[in-house]
Parts: structure tokens; sequence; C-alpha cells
């Protein structure tokens, strides 16, 4: 058997949405959760992509994760809204803020989306780039449960709070910056200890609180920048969740709360409320042009805009599928036997 | 002679006034010019405080800075504000600014102003603090000409944009995260050439694009993490100046245009539209307290929170005064003179 087997994209889209549909999901959230999984994969972002599949089940088994959640407006003004949840998987629950985020933009010139207690957000760059699709920059956020150490402390006090900045551009798809707070991500590292690789001097810290290479030691990443990573966490837990009075970090850390959580904050800009868009587009394209004729680094081959690494691996593996790890699919396939769909063993 | 000089705050704060006021700038621009700067060095940030003014009063003979600009509003929606700044000093423009986005975060929930045309944005922590003074939570950003690598580029391709998030506590001042897209800022690094301190490596490049600690030899500052701060800057861009069509990297690297200049973008969120601003402000100051109460790192007495370490020297330098560098002293000593301002030699 191979350390790999390489699935073809829609294949694995249609089994994941009918996983989700016998674990109890609408046809349509299944298919919008479905979607946001393997379009990470397709970016060859792995960590955020279909190997999450039964740890979503067993979310939804434990109750953590709702797959039939009320998403309701809490609080609404001329640019903002505030959306309750439920316990709703990350994309059902940010696609339905996107939509507000967007109305209100269109409506107010800026939109401001609130988004508490959702379970695990999933990749920003994906909702991110549908808000720029639209002819809006978008800027999101996402706040969840400490599995970093905050600047000066040996434990998990802060998230890796990731973040994702988009816009729109003519002659490609948009630009998408989406990065984690940390040094590497939380699910980077956790797919490098499976690998058994080790890790670089300055990534991650073990459970006493002391640097390490290790990758059977090391239990958190570190803070981009030591105090600015820590402190960028920290700022988006204040604007994600005490925003809307959904305090995550206070709650773990003393112990008042253990249940997976997360919230996110979208902000979406109208460009045209600004300037006219197509100029925006052609300036973005001009704007990538230029520091791409800059002079080259040594060790360098080109120099690649936010995403563009990404979009290139999607096309890639539109064409040759989605390789997964062969431990990876045998849970996936166990999963998805235990809840009524066959998954063929070979593609 | 010693090699500081140190000055009370008001004294150094009344003598840049009438130094701005001598350059032809109108006494409350001057007044809020100074007060900007001076707040830099309470906090210690010296790199963006009084050490600026030749470098002010030199922008403002050439041209560049215009001491009395007619600061208007090109466009506004329900939640934006389009200002052009017409070359006014950042301070001056971005107090302008801070006034409509939290006017628009008033009526509509959120309120974003971009700040065309500025000059140099100084510290963005002032503005942002004030605005969450006022009850809401702050994000900012400035654009300006490159002087920072790109990630995989050898020549200056971006800035080193700085932002900065800002939320208000009940216990203390707000809590102000005020950071560089770079590993260092560029006024640090021109601190430390200037005392000819060695850099640490991986903070900055020379001429040729190749790494060095050599503080003589380094011109450029690293983006902070690689392709991450590289791209965090780049988006900046995209968001305060190409947003407001005044794009300035694309120009520069094109040769298309040499002036000094900086664009801004202000969020400003009324928490009041969210939550009950005493439940928010107390949150913030438990979550502060419960990140402070976990286990130390080794080598770390406390942990700070953003800003706190500013606020401390502040209650000191404004006992103790602000240290000048002896020669950064003779030189607002000149420019004060030729401008008609007497300066003490000693205080």
């Amino acid at each position: 058997m191979s350390k790999f087997v390489t699935i073809p994209p829609d294949t694995l889209t249609r089994l994941s949405q009918d996983l989700f549909v016998g674990a109890g999901m609408p046809a349509a959230d299944a298919a919008t959760l479905a979607e946001a999984l393997i379009w990470a994969n397709l970016r060859g972002v792995d960590s955020h992509g279909i190997s999450r599949v039964p740890w979503y089940a067993d979310m939804i088994r434990k109750g953590v994760l709702n797959p039939k959640p009320k998403l309701s407006v809490r609080k609404e003004t001329g640019a903002t809204v505030s959306i309750e949840a439920d316990r709703a998987s990350g994309p059902v629950a940010m696609r339905f803020a996107v939509g507000h985020a967007v109305r209100k933009a269109r409506e107010a010139g800026a939109g401001f989306a609130l988004v508490a207690g959702t379970t695990h957000t999933a990749a920003l760059g994906f909702y991110a780039r549908d808000i720029a699709r639209q002819g809006c920059a978008a800027l999101i956020a996402a706040a969840s449960v400490p599995i970093m150490p905050y600047h000066g402390s040996a434990a998990s006090s802060v998230s890796t709070s990731p973040f994702c900045i988009a816009v729109p551009r003519r002659q490609t798809e948009p630009l998408v910056l989406d990065i984690a707070t940390s040094v590497i991500s939380f699910g980077k590292l956790m797919l490098m200890k499976k690998a058994g690789k080790p890790l670089e001097p300055g990534w991650a810290i073990d459970a006493a609180g002391a640097p390490t290479t290790d990758p059977a030691a090391a239990v958190m990443p570190l803070p981009l920048g030591g105090p600015k990573g820590a402190g960028l966490s920290l700022m988006i837990e204040c604007l994600a969740s005490l925003l809307a009075d959904n305090p995550i970090l206070t709650k773990v850390l003393d112990g008042t709360d253990t249940v997976h959580r997360q919230n996110a904050l979208i902000l979406a800009l109208d460009i045209a409320a600004f300037v006219d868009l197509e100029v925006f587009k052609t300036n973005v394209d001009q704007l990538a042009a230029a520091i791409k004729a800059t002079p080259l680094a040594a060790g360098f081959a080109e120099i690649l805009m936010p995403g563009e690494r990404g979009d290139r691996e999607t096309e890639v593996r539109r064409r040759t599928g989605i390789p997964m790890p062969a431990a990876d699919f045998a849970d996936f396939r166990r999963v998805a036997t235990q809840l009524g769909v066959t998954v063929p063993e070979s593609f």
C-alpha cells in the first residue's frame, strides 16, 4: 500500500458531503463544509483540509458542533451585525456572516460582522476570497482556545489566532494573505509531529515551556516575533470574542469552560465606495508587477504574491488529485463507513 | 558636555510647538504635532519623537509638508470617509480623521476613514489610544515609501507599514498594540546605526541585499516572519493607498514619484453597538489578569500587556524628563534658532 492515496477533488468533495449528511447536517450545509475543507487541500494547506473530517465527526457526536444550528442576528446597526452561530461549523456560520458583511458594505461602505460561538473556523482565505470576488476588500480574524504561550509565558495562554486580508485584482484570483499569529500554524505543527519531521529552532516549545526542535516533544508553536504575534493574538481575542461578550481565553484559563469553540470577525469594504473598482483592480495588478520586477534575493528564483503559491497548487491538484496520507485516508474511510457512506479503497 | 540632555516634557512640548509655529504652522496644529511627538518620547519610543523635528522642519522648507493644509472630505458614505490630507503633517491629518471615524462609528456602529497624502504619520498608538478612550475599539495602519525588501527581493520594495490595535479597559490606560511589519522598525534601525550598536542576525540587510549585523552596513530592516510581514505590508498598501487611489509603492518603484508621502486607514468600532461598554472593559481587565497569572517562561520576571512598558516609561519620564542625545539636541536647537525660537543650553 502506497503511503498516499490520491483522490480526485470532486470525488472527495462528494464523499465528504455525504459523510456530513450522514452525521446529521442538511445537504446545503454539508456541501459548504466539504467545499471549504477541500478548498484548503487544493491549495496545499492540508492542515485545514480533509484530515479534519474525523475530528469534525467527533465534535458532532459529542454535541460540540451542532449539525443543525439556528443561525441568528442578535444585534444590527447601520454597518454592523452580531451573529449567534449556535455552535455551527465554521464554514456554515462564516458563509452566513459573509453575506451580512457584504450586504452592510453595499449599504454603508463598510460592513463589520461578529460571529460568536462557531466550532472550527477553517481556512479564513476561503471566505476572504469570496468577499474579494464580490468587489470588496476583506479583513477576517478568528479567536480560539489557548494553544500558544503569550510572550513571557511558559504555558498555553493565547490562540494562534489567524487573520486574513484579501483584495480583488484584474488579471488573476484575488490577493489573499492568510496567516497565523504564530511562527508556524498549530495545524502544521501537528502535521510535522505526525510525520516526525524535526522543527526549526524558534518554532515551538515543549510541555515544560522549553524551546525544542524535537517534533515528539513539541506541544506549542511560539508567537510570531515574540510580543508582536502574542499581542496580536490577544487583540484578536478582544475584538472577536470580547466585543461579542463571548470570552474564550479567560474562561479556559480560569477553568470555567472546557468546550472547544471559536469566534470570528469579518470586515468588508465596498471598494466602489472609495474608488472605481476597475481602477483599483488595475492598481493591484501594477503593484504586484512592480514588486515582482525588483532584484531577487540570493536563493530565490522568483517573488510570489500572497496566495500565489496556493493558486498554483490548486491548478496542479485539480488535474492530479489530492494526496492523502494513507493513515488519514483510513481514518476518513472508517468514519464514513460508520455514517453509512461507502468509500472505495482506491481511485 | 553630557552625552544626553534631559528636558522636562512640558518645556519640550512648548519649544516644539513654538518651533513649528515659526515654521509656518497655525498654533493649534503645531500643538497637535508637538503633542504627538513628545507622546512617543514619553513612552520611550524615541525613534518617533522629537529627534524627527529637524526632518519635519526640512520637509516644510522643501514644500513636502504643507504647514497650512486644507483638509477635506472627498467622499462619504454611511460608515466611511475619504479624506484628502493636502500634505498635512500626520498628527494634524490623523486627528481630523479620528474625529470622522469616531463620528461614523457612533452613527453606524463602525466607522472607516481613509487618509490620503499625509507626510509622516508619527506613532499610530497616539491616535488609537485616543479612539479607545472614547469607548471605541481602534485599528489603524499606515502606508509609506519602500524601505524594506519584500520576501524574496534584494531591494527596497515595500514599507515597514506599522499597524495598531487598541481597546479600552477599566483599570488602566487602553491596551495598545503598535507594531511594524518589519522585525525592527526603520526608526529603531536608524537609531542603532547612529549609536553604532551591532544588530542581531535576521534583523537587516545591506545595500547589496545580503544579511548583516554591522550597523554601518545595514540599510533595510527585514520583514517580520519573512512572507508574513512582507505580505501584510503589501496588503496595507492595497487598503490604505490603492483604496484611496493614491499608490505609493508602484510610483516610487517605477520612478514616477520621488516625494515622501504616506497614507493611512482608521477603523473605529463603537463598542456599545455590540456589548455594554463597562462589561467589555471588565472583560479586558479579566483577560489581562488571566494571562499575567500563567507560569513564567525562563528569563522572564513578569508578563507585560501591549503598551504596558510604554505606560510605565511615561510615568518615569513625566517625573525625570526626556533624555535627548546631545547631538540630536544640538540639531533641535540649531533648527529652533533658525526659526526664531530661543532654546536654553541646559535645563
